[in-house]
């Protein structure tokens, strides 16, 4: 007897493809072009099976934004052992190459922030995330002074504004591009009179 | 005999102050509350009358805007006779002291730009006349080498994330904030290896 028609998947792992195709998707579709059935046909699966996963296609798609944050944050986990200027340029670094290997996904996720609520909430809890990460390493606990508090958060729209630039022209080198984030975070910090937080470590 | 019972206004002023209702019509309710019949009476005049001066409620949104911009514009606009930094630390006080007078519809802007096309437009013309400004002020006609352009570009996402930071939280003073601005500008330039195009006029 052959075996079954289609390939039976461990039910973590079919979730994980199921994520993996999805980013794809709506880098290629808009969200309106996309339906639940369409989504199970680019799948290979029933739309049942589908729908077993995620209820709604905004479920998916929430899904798939999480599940790419999830990624990146792992990604660029800052080494604790590190001072907190070279956290920064290493985190940086591996982020840098995750945009270069996902440019298209990307400038479309920024884009989008604000267009689709579910996709604002994923960025906005991103660069929360991201901000406090990096209040951490600066202030090492200790509640951060506004001006500080309102240099880091500017820095994140900074990198998000150098990155679109970065995708769209594809005109300056990876470590160039680094140096400019890590120099504007200096003159930031600088700027904001806590230039000092980061050699006190 | 008594005067008309409406007053009549010139077709410029009666424009100009409808402009003005908007811009507080559109900080108040959102896009979707609402409708053409809605201006008309909170502007006190027909619907006829007003769609004489706006063919549809999104070229009323849409012209709302672009006057702000407009006004914007103006308010800011650099004294060339000043060397580059002095210029761009008055317009930033000009933008500063409007951004204290418009918070809530400024924030407003920002967070709606890429929810609503026309707003989105409106935003990216902006940033792009005033990166194009500043970048004419640094480097005085001069094609702008690719950096340099990437950080003057971020740098005008770090002003629209510190100054909703700043009206979230209302506990920077303006001038310590022009000076976080200011700072970071050279911080940016000087990364992008362009910190002496400062000194060069």
């Amino acid at each position: 007897m052959a075996g079954p028609a289609f390939t039976r998947l461990d039910v973590d792992e079919r979730r994980a493809q199921l994520l993996d195709l999805g980013t794809g998707l709506f880098t290629r579709f808009s969200y309106d072009e996309l339906s639940m059935a369409r989504i199970a046909r680019e799948a290979g699966i029933s739309k049942a099976l589908l729908y077993h996963y995620f209820p709604s296609k905004q479920a998916y798609f929430t899904a798939t934004l999480q599940d790419k944050a999830a990624e990146l944050a792992a990604l660029t986990e800052p080494d604790p052992g590190l001072p907190p200027l070279e956290q920064i340029a290493g985190s940086l670094d591996a982020f840098l190459r995750w945009v270069e290997a996902n440019g298209e996904a990307y400038a479309k996720l920024v884009r989008s922030a604000a267009a689709i609520p579910e996709v604002r909430e994923v960025v906005d809890a991103v660069r929360e995330a991201t901000a406090h990460r990096i209040l951490e390493g600066i202030a090492r606990g200790q509640a951060p002074p506004a001006p500080l508090r309102a240099a880091v958060r500017g820095w994140l729209w900074f990198l998000d504004g150098v990155i679109l630039d970065w995708i769209e022209h594809g005109d300056i080198k990876r470590k160039k591009l680094r140096r400019l984030l890590v120099g504007t975070l200096v003159g930031a910090l600088t700027a904001a009179g806590e230039g000092d937080l980061l050699d006190r470590h």
